[in-house]
């Protein structure tokens, strides 16, 4: 048997050593490949990701898997090696319900939409990439449907990155979400916005970038076992535990861009950075589901670095390096422009409030997408009159609509929101469990110290790696289910202080 | 026969994605990798590396190359597809000699022995490495020992570097090499040494990279397909033809070696960059031979980098980027500076006429020890006492003498430094043929331009990456045979000019 396990091992961390090689070719892609590179390292990336796919769909793999079945009963639920066969088996019974036939055509259509989209967006042309985006749902669906057992369409779709999670949680999360925020957000816009114009000055990048790379390593994030390097879109990737990377763009112009970006990254980065060394190279070395992978990084990012606590300390340093911009302006007005809410067009950079309300919008097309309530056609006026009603305002064109962002171009529909507002969600519930278990937590982080959060974070959640589903972590935190009660009372908190509203908490039959 | 032919052609290209693959993990690990990513790395370019070599000893390849044969003698010898099936048939040939258990014992002494190697240099401790050099020159041994039909057992072993090249040619070679160039050096010992004093004051190194970077791209090395960074020892890598990248280290007190380091990378990059298109991803799809390739390098480093006409240009500029230090210094005094002849310990670093002599030294060694006429216990005198006689001077330790270098340390003695000669002798051989066909040429170079000189090497040697061995491509060129004339006409024209010497051609029965 222990032989088995050890193939079963062995397999797995050379297909792990192949997709770790394409995540390396991934992020040369972004930051240093010169742009004639570009051809050739499509085919790479291509070829490695294929040949780790063909190694773990190969019919061998699931025979071992069949004959480790009498050990993984054999052992804890939550061991090493229980987890890793429970695991893997749920990953290999996903990836050989899908034929080849099939997933070469979605690799197809992802590619060839994305590229469209790229145009369509520049343009504001949605009629060009209608029938690739019909397309999209039409593969969405079929994908669906390899898994008939599903209770709806969108389970599969949500399963692939946020497992234990179904339609019918979220959709009753997210319409807590929506009955409770709304309201905020229109108590919100009476009042009158914060002055704000003194975070749009010049700041030099070299010293934005430096501040951001001091803040993260105070976080924990380790340079030994990390670097950060420019790119046009943020991202954190990982090649071990041991060498994981973020990236992050600076606008020289917006004080706040890359500093956010940066303890967003540092967020994820610190995650895979503290997952224990055993399960490195196997499907339990990663972050547990994109949802919980977003929970670390909108914990620093926003519980962390958007909080009263944390400008206290780190203020008067961001003062000295640029004392011609911020010189004159005090902690308290730095930190209510930083929290300033404001129903935008736009989810990247939304605030706290009305983040989730942008998710929750676009999570809610995606199911009706999927159900055929709503056709593709009528996707960019159905955008407009929800944006309307969930923001009081609307864009004025595609681009800044339905075009937005990429998500829906680059192959599938549905599954692609609810990690956002799972991660927003989780990130308050982990950060009340904490303080609740190191009261202290607060007081340090006002004083610039965060090594009881992140130790609290490593063993709770960081250190089992992909072990346990999103209910799974939930419940050995929090011994219940995921709600979204810890994360309204951090928002009514924060912001009925930060706007002197009375944001009083209702009465929870009443908030559903 | 044409489903054949795009079969072994897409076999050939995904091992050559994942071999690329490799070669990007390999530069991330020079050049950015943090120091943790240090274990994970080796794993994951093992695994490359092993998955490309299963793929290219498949049975099943070598039964396709059997079925192309009457394909392959149908086409003229130096059309693409001969041209692939004949390479390819030679490497897998090779390729399938060497017995999977021999690898595995071959790769394990090698990573041992550098390691131990690293240590020994620095404690000037021969005895420590000495066992693990008798195991990698019993390795080299059976190694040779898979290739029965060899005249000689340095045969295999250079023929994994240089093709078409033998043991009893370079022996000839490098006799007739030594014969020539101890006189010269004997006679320049006698001259007084140039003052050079001045190359050793502080040069910032951005203006340093920056100048560098600027002359290389008038030999033609296109950023758009490539890049330069910052590594502890300069390379140059390539990743497809379109992605062809450099590395260099910077000395602050010396304005040389940056310059002439990224001159002789580029020229190795240049070559990747004008292979034709379609032999990419393919065998052919490389520099011919390591000797072809340092032709290259050592062309534009000393045959443009160091002459009299280059400078005649460039001069000016670089006393501008650096007025202070070069400023009072005649561009006569920088060229003789340059381009100073003196016996020194060390192969790296050296000038261009002592260089060839390093490298024979240890070609003989090489043979030496594989004949065991030379014990590896002896080694360290018999290094001392061959280079008294070869350069008038002596290591005082084995640190500076038989330990100075990695090369016998990699897991392989034999066939390590014919490169390094034959590219020298090529590197001549070319620009006299160049000139001869354009001569023009070195009017061009006091210009600044380097148009000319390029395209003659694209359309002779680099278009047709490695489609001929080193006999195939200097008949190609000469219609004969390679020999040192042109290498040391070269040196004595140059030398003799900037000694005042009379290095007159000698009669050739003596030279020999």
């Amino acid at each position: 048997m222990e032989k088995k396990f050890q193939e079963l091992w062995s397999r797995l961390r050379e297909i792990d050593d192949l997709e770790s090689a394409a995540a390396v070719l991934g992020w040369d892609q972004r930051s240093y490949m010169p742009p004639g590179g570009a051809p050739a390292r499509a085919r790479q990336i291509g070829t490695l990701l294929r040949l780790a796919h063909e190694q773990f769909t190969d019919a061998a793999l699931g025979k071992l898997l069949d004959e480790l079945q009498p050990y993984e009963a054999s052992l804890p639920y939550d061991s090493d090696d229980a987890s890793l066969i429970r695991v893997t088996r749920r990953d290999y019974e996903r990836a050989v319900c899908i034929p080849s036939s099939f997933k070469f055509e979605y690799d197809a259509n992802a590619a060839m939409t994305y590229q469209v989209w790229t145009r369509a967006r520049a343009d504001d042309d949605f009629a060009t990439i209608a029938p690739y985006l019909e397309k999209t749902l039409d593969l969405s669906r079929r994908y669906a449907a390899f898994f008939p057992e599903s209770d709806h369409m969108i389970d599969p779709l949500i399963e692939l990155f946020d497992e234990g999670v179904t339609g019918a949680d979220l959709r009753e999360l997210f319409g807590e979400l929506q009955s409770n925020l709304r309201p905020m957000v229109h108590a919100i816009a009476a009042q009158s916005d914060p002055e704000a114009s003194f975070l749009h000055q010049h700041f030099p990048a070299d010293k934005q970038l430096a501040f951001g790379l001091d803040v993260v390593q105070r976080f924990g994030y380790d340079l030994n076992r990390g670097r950060q390097d420019l790119s046009d879109h943020p991202i954190s990737t990982s090649f071990s535990v041991d060498d994981v990377r973020i990236t992050t763009r600076v606008n020289e112009h917006d004080v706040t861009s890359a500093l956010f970006g940066t303890m967003h990254e540092a967020g994820h980065a610190i995650y895979i950075q503290n997952i224990r060394k055993e399960l490195e190279g196997t499907p339990l070395g990663r972050g547990a589901t994109a949802g919980v992978h977003e929970s670390q990084s909108r914990l620093w990012e926003n519980l962390v670095g958007r909080s009263r606590a944390f400008w206290e300390f780190f203020y008067p340093s961001l003062q000295a390096v640029l004392a011609e911009q911020l010189g004159s302006v005090p902690v308290d007005q730095f930190y209510r422009a930083m929290n300033a809410v404001k129903a935008g067009l736009f989810r990247v950079g939304a605030d706290e409030v009305t983040y989730s309300l942008h998710c929750a919008m676009r999570f809610q097309l995606e199911m009706d997408l999927l159900e055929g309530q709503v056709a593709v056609r009528d996707l960019p006026d159905v955008w407009r009159e929800r944006f309307q009603k969930n923001f009081g305002i609307a864009p004025a064109n595609d681009r800044d609509g339905v075009l937005q962002e990429m998500n829906w171009y680059c192959g599938r529909i549905g599954g692609l929101y609810q990690h956002f507002t799972l991660g927003n969600l989780m990130s308050a519930l982990w950060f009340q469990a904490a303080v609740k278990a190191h009261p202290e937590i607060e007081d340090e982080m006002a004083r610039g110290e965060f090594e009881t959060l992140r130790n609290w974070l490593v063993e709770n959640i960081h250190t089992h790696g992909r072990k346990f589903t999103i209910p799974e972590l939930v419940d050995r935190v929090t011994g219940g289910v995921l709600t979204a009660d810890a994360y309204l009372a951090y928002l009514r908190q924060k912001y009925g202080a930060l706007y002197a509203l009375d944001f009083s908490i209702p009465d929870r039959g009443e908030g559903r």
